[in-house]
This record gives structure tokens, sequence and C-alpha cells, in this order.
């Protein structure tokens, strides 16, 4: 019998949170070979599916910086692949690239969506794994790095706030402040998430948004106000930076995961702080810096063999399946640093 | 008899709009005298009160970019003043000069509150008028041309949407970004000002947004999306430009007053499009560019010579006493650019 992938579709937009069972739906077809390559293709294998917060707003059907995933789509996702089959000169079977490839196990890829393990991976030398390609050389360190660097552009001394600080970005964006000598400052969602925040990566204070005392706890941890708030999370975290900023702050827009499943949205209230405060609040989006990306990889491949950065995993076994409970996981902050869901197993993976 | 000072107090801080006769109390007091001047000292005697919508803002007992005015203070606002005696090198008596004197006939203020007339107003030529000096020379005119040209950065052919854009800082903020270029739209309350946005400033398009077609029409109006937005109103319409932003579009965040008397504020609910539009909002306080403002001043004296620039005010007659009306006219959207209180007979004025 000719092999079988395993896929994820998009079967109903969302209104509110993904709904297990009935926004996606699960489908084995047979997969593709390389006998249906084209030109400029790849057949891919995937080995890990990234999953990040961002993916909740490709459900929308609505304009945005890429065209919302359609109903019967196999649902868009960044994923480390290896290539069984190319037709194309950027990657040879076998290599283990990066891929736009979606939630599948096997599929064919056009090569502008695929790329190459960058150099700066290689040059991390002993401590690089390979996951890292979908964590700090991956999307989420190129968001954490331009975000922080660009946007943020945080001073020797300064308080920079960073909101779903032991996420896959956040962790990395806090850790970056650090090494550009601000003061960090991070919100979590769990005592473990904070003490790993501290105790691992350096943070000057760790707050759990959970916690009752959390307003008060908040004011107290910036009492030079805000120079920099990196934020996830949007909603009443972003309200009560905000309320904390210095003047001439900068608001690094980077996510808003409380607001991604809201039916009704709610912006902050605490705005007028925009103006008074002068604030500069920006969005962006990670591909508008591609051109950059090389010199990032260079630097943070450095710093992760400087031991200057950390980074850490949850792993999610089962494969394709097991997407809605990565999916739930995500939301409900189960995940602590970059959260995977392992499509093929790593010791196979290890021996490539 | 001594002569006497009508002035108005601030006696109560307002939660939400301002309350007639009981947020400000009028008192009659003793007008201080020549005797009473110290060094670095000038007697002022008030011609024109500027009423404008930040004053609202500085009623707050928060935290922002001037302290609040206190409990039995004197209102404080921007006028235009004649010196009756001076002990200080910045002015003579005789002189017109525009001074932070606050709500009253008669006062005494310190240098660093008085501006003599600049340059630029002289050179305007015999279009310039007295009421210019808190107008297009006045910080309303700085604020439409630093946001404008500093936060907006509008290019030739890019949409620029103002807010207000009848109001004293938006119809000159309209008019410096179709002088930059842009095609602009103006959005305003009543059909008058939008015939005057158009037929008279040469918008390219004006909406009253208390059309019940407003949302559908403001759509139309920006086919190609928003690339600045200067921003004096906040809520439902900040949150429609929201909406209909462009990639890298410029929120150039001047003011809120559709907030300034809300009780409980509400923030935009687009605001996932700062992300996914890359947005950049940027809030900012004509202060911060005074070093400034004479350049600025002389660039607005040329286009009002050159009938690049036009403007309009609206006077309420009555003095000291007609301040509560100024404030209802201001908050009910009663004028049409710039709104003063004339303190002081023009006649009289006219003579100096």
């Amino acid at each position: 019998m000719a092999r079988q992938s395993l896929q994820l579709e998009l079967a109903e937009r969302p209104t509110g949170a993904i709904v297990p069972g009935r926004t996606f739906r699960q489908r084995r077809v047979p997969a593709p070979t390389e006998a249906d390559l084209r030109e400029g293709e790849l057949l891919l294998e995937c080995l890990y599916v990234s999953f990040d917060p961002a993916m909740r707003g490709w459900l929308d059907d609505r304009r945005s910086y890429v065209p919302p995933v359609r109903i019967g789509e196999v649902m868009r996702a960044a994923t480390i692949a290896r290539v069984l089959a190319s037709r194309s000169a950027r990657a040879r079977p076998g290599d283990i690239v990066t891929a736009l490839m979606g939630i599948r196990e096997v599929g064919i890829v056009s090569e502008d969506k695929v790329e190459p393990a960058p150099p700066g991976f290689a040059r991390a030398g002993a401590g690089a794994r390979v996951t890292d390609l979908l964590g700090v050389f991956g999307l989420t360190g190129m968001t954490a790095y331009f975000g922080m660097l660009r946007i943020g552009e945080p001073k020797p001394g300064e308080t920079v706030v960073v909101s779903a600080a032991a996420g896959a970005t956040g962790s990395v964006a806090a850790q970056i402040a650090k090494i550009a000598g601000a003061r960090v400052v991070g919100i979590a969602g769990s005592d473990e998430k904070c003490r790993w925040l501290t105790e691992e990566l350096g943070l000057d204070v760790a707050l759990n948004y959970k916690d009752p005392d959390f307003k008060a706890k908040f004011k107290k941890a910036t009492p030079n106000f805000i120079d920099v708030f990196f934020d996830n999370v949007g909603g009443e975290q972003l309200d009560m930076a905000l309320g904390r900023a210095n003047a001439f702050a900068r608001f690094v827009m980077c996510g808003g995961i409380s607001q991604y499943n809201a039916e009704n949205k709610s912006g902050p209230k605490n705005f007028n702080s925009v103006i008074s405060q002068r604030i500069k609040m920006q969005g962006f989006i990670v591909f508008d810096f591609a051109k950059e990306y090389p010199a990032a990889r260079e630097q943070i491949g450095r710093w992760l063999a400087e031991g200057k950065l950390k980074r850490r995993e949850t792993i999610i076994k089962g494969g394709v399946a097991a997407s809605e409970e990565a999916f739930k996981q995500l939301f409900e902050g189960g995940n602590i640093g970059k959260l995977l869901v392992e499509v093929k197993n790593p010791d196979e993976v290890a021996r490539l």
C-alpha cells in the first residue's frame, strides 16, 4: 500500500477559541511521492511542527499580513523537515530544513517556503539542537531579536517589561534586553515559569499575573516606570503597562494572545497615556526583517555559544494527531519556552 | 476703589464632563499692581483666552506631562495679553504677548511663561491677526505642524485622514498634509464644517461622523486604505481608522476628545491591526518641539502669506464669565477652527 500522510485541515472558522474536533479535521491522504515533484519543489517529511500564538490569527477571514488559511486547506505551520526528494537547488535529499509546510506528515513544498539550516546554527557548536531551527534560529528568535532591538531599543539601565516572558519569543526577548544592559521584569502565568525566568535566565524580577497581588507587585517592580514594554499578551497587562509607562516609552507590539480568542475584543483603556507620555507603540511582523535574518542568526549563535542565551522547549509527542492538544496548551499557557509537536522520532532525527 | 480682576478657579475635580457652576468657581479678586512685581515677572492684562481640549486633561489628578491644576488654583490656559508693567527683558509695557497666565483678567506671570509675538507673525503681513498668536502661530499651529510632519510624515499621493478636522489643530494639520501632496480626508461633526473643509480648505473629502452612513462612506473614501491618521478624537473613529489602516501606517496620537469626559474610558477594539498592519502609533506633546517653534513659525508665516494656509476662529464674547460656555461649546463641537474667549474689546486691541 502507498504511504499515507496524516494532515490537519481547517474545517470551520472559529469565532472564539479553537474548538477541538470542530475547527480542524484530521485526514489521512496518500502521501505525495518524488514522481509528483515539479521543478522548484521539494518533497518533505515533517519532524517537528511549531505552535505559535500567531497561528490563531491566520484562521480569521480578515485583511492581515498573510491571507487567511482557506477552509479545507492544510493548516499553515512552520516545521522542521527532512528532504526526501528535491527538484530545487535549495536543499538535497537528507538535508534538514525549516519549511512552511503546514501540519502534515509528508508534503510537497515550493522552494520559496524552504530554508536550509543557517550557518549560525552550525557555528553555535555542540550546544545547538535541531529544534533550535524553529526556536532561537527560527521566526521565534528573529521576532524577539528584531522586536527588542529595532523597536524596543533598550538602553543600559532602562526598565524593560516583557509579557508572556516564559513563552518562546518572550524568553528570548527578555534575555536580549538583559544583554543590552536593561533591568528586565518578566510577566508569566505560573510560579514555576517565574522561577525559571529569574533563576535560569537571570531576569531581575518575574511576576505571576495570577497572583492576587499582581497589580501592586507590578507597580513595585517598576519604580522608575517602564521604558520598553514588549507585549505578547495585550488586554489588561497592556493596560497596566500603559499606566506605568515612562515618558517616551517604546511599546513593541508583538502579540496579543489574551485577545486572539476573544469574541469581543477589548482595547487598552489607559490609552490616553500614549499621548500624555508620548509613547511609541509599534507593531511589526518578523517577515519585514527577512533580509537581515542571517546577521541576526550569527549573533544568536554567538550568544548561545557564550552561554548568554538560554532556551527551553515543551515538546508534545504524538505527531499530527496531537495538534489540538498543542493548541490547547498554547492558549492555556501550558508550555514553557518553545512549543513543538514531534512528528518523527527524535532518535531517528539525531542519526541524520 | 482698587481695580478688580475676575478669575476662574478649579473648585472640584470632575469625574466626567465639566459641570457648570460646580467644577469651576468665578471669583473677583483685587487686581495685582506694578508694586507687586518681583524681578523676572510681568503684569499682564488678558485679551483672549485659548480653549483647547487638552485642558480637560489638566483637571485629572494623575501623572501626565504637566502637573494637574490644583483645587483653588486659577485654571491654566494660554492667553494673548498686553503687558501693563514688566520687570523682565522679555517684553515691555504695551507689548502684545502670549502667556500661560490662566483664566483671569489681570495677573502676574513669571517671564518663562511669557513669549513675545514671533518674527514670523510680523512677516506674515497684513493677513496676520493678533488672534493668530494663539492659533496658527500658537500651540495649536505648532501641534499640527510637528504632529503631521514629524510623526505622520505624509508622502505625495498617500491617504491622510484627520479627525476633528474642522477643529483648531485638525484644520491646520489637514492643510499641511495637502501642502505635502497627500490626499486628505477630514472627519467633522456637521455638514457646515464639512463644506468648509472641502470648499475653503481644499480637502479631498470631508465626512460628517453623525451621518448614518458614515461607516460606509468612510470605507469608500479610503479605497487605498490609510497611510496617516491624525487623531484628535479617539474612540470609535480611531477604531475605524485602525480597521482601514494600510501596512506601515503612522497614527499621530494628538488627542482623544471623545474619551476625555468618559468616566469609563474605552480603548480601540481593532487593536490587533497595530500588529498585523505594522502600525506605528505615536503620542506626542508639542512642548517637546519647543526649540523648533521659531523655524516652524517662519514656515507657517510663509504659507499664510502665500494663501496656502487658511484658518477660522470662533470667538466667544463675555470675558472670563463666558468660560463655562466656552468649555461647553468645545466639547460639544460648537466651534469651527480655533475657539477663543475675548476678555478685552477687540477694537481696543486693534489700536495697540
